[in-house]
């Protein structure tokens, strides 16, 4: 697809001289000129084409694995291919974890079929493992129980996921995924399943990564929402539910990615730069097109439209796909070690990697009544508000914002996000591409207005 | 749960009795009965309990598995419990059809992981078979094309199902799945794949019977839709795309299952019957909550609610759950074959297939105008109109309608059935209980107006 792109790249960089010219006539330089980013971007159709490139050529890509590498290497090409004046990597590097084989099933009082995924992270079963099941609602229920109820063990939590615009559903369940496979290992558990972190009734379980605390490691795997009912289903019957489960997994080698980075360099010394972040990794289940091929598009894309306004911003505006956000936030952690000392400091970070809905909120902007009335007006029309919430970073930005980078967050309406996430069902038929297109033009504007 | 049903009938009993005294008192038998029937399965869970029994206690039940059987012995105590008068199974032989293994992939030009099912009666690959594919919109398309273009290849079908209240959609593609595999052998393709027979976008294949003709037969197998819009895309490209496709069956046994009856004996000497039917096999990859446990718990609880009514009805009701509907209508033939030339001849026949959807009409209705009035009058209030359209006879059903029995067909909204039919997300939790209440009120109200 490379010269559709370089194409594409011409015809964007023709339309903008034009309009360019007047915007500078008009004088009412940067928020005309922010509206006008806008309004293309909402006709634009480079963002789709990225997140079906990367979706269709790429995949499924793992940190860690052969695709990571392509992955990375489609990156470098298509900042190229976009026009961006400067396009690098900078290596990080992460233990690698990969799944081999899982299996499960009920082996008692009636044989059934379970369908699972080990949790990211998780240790393998060393073969099967067989044992009663016992289940808790929750984290807190499990934390509750005796040890000599769950020795010997297999644990499951049960507790659903409700459905949120905003998504905060997920942070409810989240530590039965991320803490609680420790806590039942110091209580003799032999393994954790957990329902699937979903919104769904599909039988696909959702994946994500498991956090082990001081070396207390059971293999961790969740259950899709289906087959956990089944599984309460029967637990209330009288005979002791027995399952078998199978997951081996490879672990112990390390592997160097790279965060992927384009930039289009500003014209001001002061070196500042304007960042927008998502993470080019993904979950090895689907194609990791909502997570998070859409904020490599969204971002690739508002840069690239900068850049074919053919007006050099004052700021720097630096697109950076982080590595192995899923796993560990390695890439992240990496960026902000190297990054927190440099001259060029953040005049602010955001990131898109919340799904693939529409916008409807910026949030956490500096306290400026002439940018934030600029913002104001140019976001109005998409339907986006300074809404004045507290907001939160990205999972990436968090990162340099905990060493004092500025950072906003454009919040996306989340209410089917995990309906797909972490599941083979992140595919590219999940993407609205007129929710993608008003995502870019949010960006776009937004990033214009903060470089300028 | 045996004890449950059996307290749920002596309850059901008890509520009965004193509304049938009121209303042979009121003389307005048999209206009264069909309606009082009507509304106490409004409000009655006996169905539910039985698909969620099914679901739970047996499961995936394909014909011929050691699951073929549970079931059988499942709706003999079941019809037992429910107090039917008469409680028999009748033998079907038919040749094993068994899923073993089965994997696809992408392997240029870039590598990807399939999701993939065989359909029903396919052969084996013989260990992997790799060829490039070349698609065809529909089997038109396919029928069309030159045995040179074929040769060699793996044929891939794309035609997406149109999703619409009545199912209709299915009829338009069922070629694909049921007659394809022949034409595409006879030109020398190696096997076929198809965009899975569904309304849905999740990364679940659907499955279904392939029919060969003459003996051309090659491997077939459903693709999940999201996956086949992968294919699409990688074949708009200019590189051959090649697949690995692994299939294997298990087939030469045969084994003898039953069709399963109950009957509520009537009163009069005619010896006609109003048979209900549903089948009680299922698809290996789901729990056959929908296809076909609804109907089984329908018919079951229909028979269970005049049962419990404490009136004898005129004509026989008889409850018949068919053996191998899904792979090859076993069931049926054997059970048209044995009652063709029965005295007790059927008044008439009524199958629930078709989903877990509202019934929204009947439909093929003897021409009395005495009948039509009363049944008009009993569904109305459950949304249901005699809307004068020709109706179709059930797949089961369809045996015995060919060979002169009456039938009817209580026409239910399939606008969802096609998201989960046929797949592994065929599980209790898509059935509405609500749906479920209304199709039995329908069904307990339309067997007593037709046995009386």
């Amino acid at each position: 697809m490379n010269r559709l792109f370089a194409h594409l790249r011409f015809a964007l960089l023709a339309a903008f001289c034009a309009l360019a010219v007047l915007a500078r006539a008009s004088g009412t330089e940067p928020e005309s000129t922010a509206a006008l980013l806008r309004d293309r971007a909402l006709a634009d159709t480079t963002a789709y084409r990225l997140v079906e490139s990367l979706t269709t050529d790429v995949g499924a890509r793992p940190a860690g694995s052969a695709a990571d590498g392509a992955a990375v290497a489609w990156a470098v090409a298509r900042f190229h291919a976009l026009g961006y004046d400067k396009v690098y990597t900078e290596p990080v590097t992460f233990p690698v974890w990969r799944r081999v084989a899982e299996s499960a099933s009920v082996t008692g009082p009636v044989p059934r079929r379970l369908l699972i995924t080990a949790l990211g992270g998780s240790v393998g079963s060393g073969g099967p493992l067989q044992a009663d099941v016992i289940a808790f609602e929750d984290v807190q229920a499990l934390q509750a129980a005796s040890p000599a109820a769950v020795q010997g063990r297999i644990v499951l939590l049960t507790r659903r996921m409700a459905r949120r615009a905003d998504g905060s559903g997920y942070a409810a369940v989240l530590p039965m995924r991320s803490a609680a496979a420790s806590i039942a290992a110091r209580k003799g558990a032999r393994a954790l399943l957990i329902r699937s972190l979903g919104t769904d009734n599909n039988r696909l379980p959702h994946t994500g990564s498991v956090v082990y605390e001081g070396g207390a490691a059971i293999p961790a795997a969740a259950v899709s929402g289906p087959d956990t009912d089944l599984l309460e289903r029967l637990l209330r019957g009288t005979r002791p539910v027995e399952v078998r489960l199978d997951i081996e997994v490879d672990t112990g080698a390390r592997y160097t990615s790279y965060n992927v980075i384009g930039e289009i360099t500003g014209r001001e010394p002061t070196r500042e730069v304007v960042m927008m972040g998502a993470h080019l990794d993904s979950w090895d289940l689907g194609t990791g097109a909502v997570d998070d091929g859409f904020g490599v598009a969204v971002t690739m894309a508002a840069g690239a439209m900068i850049k074919a306004a053919h007006q050099v911003p004052a700021r720097t505006v630096r697109v950076v796909l982080f590595a192995n956000e899923e796993n560990g936030f390695d890439g992240a952690q990496a960026y902000a070690a190297r990054h927190a000392a440099d001259r060029a400091s953040h005049r602010i970070a955001v990131e898109s990697d919340w799904g693939a809905g529409r916008i409807y909120a910026l949030r956490h902007v500096p306290a400026d009544p002439v940018l934030t009335g600029r913002l104001a007006r140019v976001l109005q029309p998409l339907g986006i508000a300074l809404d004045g919430a507290e907001g939160v970073p990205g999972p990436d930005v968090a990162f340099v914002a905990k060493r004092g980078a500025p950072w906003a967050q454009l919040a996306q309406d989340a209410a089917d996000l995990f309906d797909h996430h972490h599941s083979a069902n992140d595919t590219l038929d999940k993407i609205d591409p007129a929710a993608l297109r008003q995502n870019v033009a949010a960006y776009a504007a937004f990033a214009w207005l903060m470089a300028n």
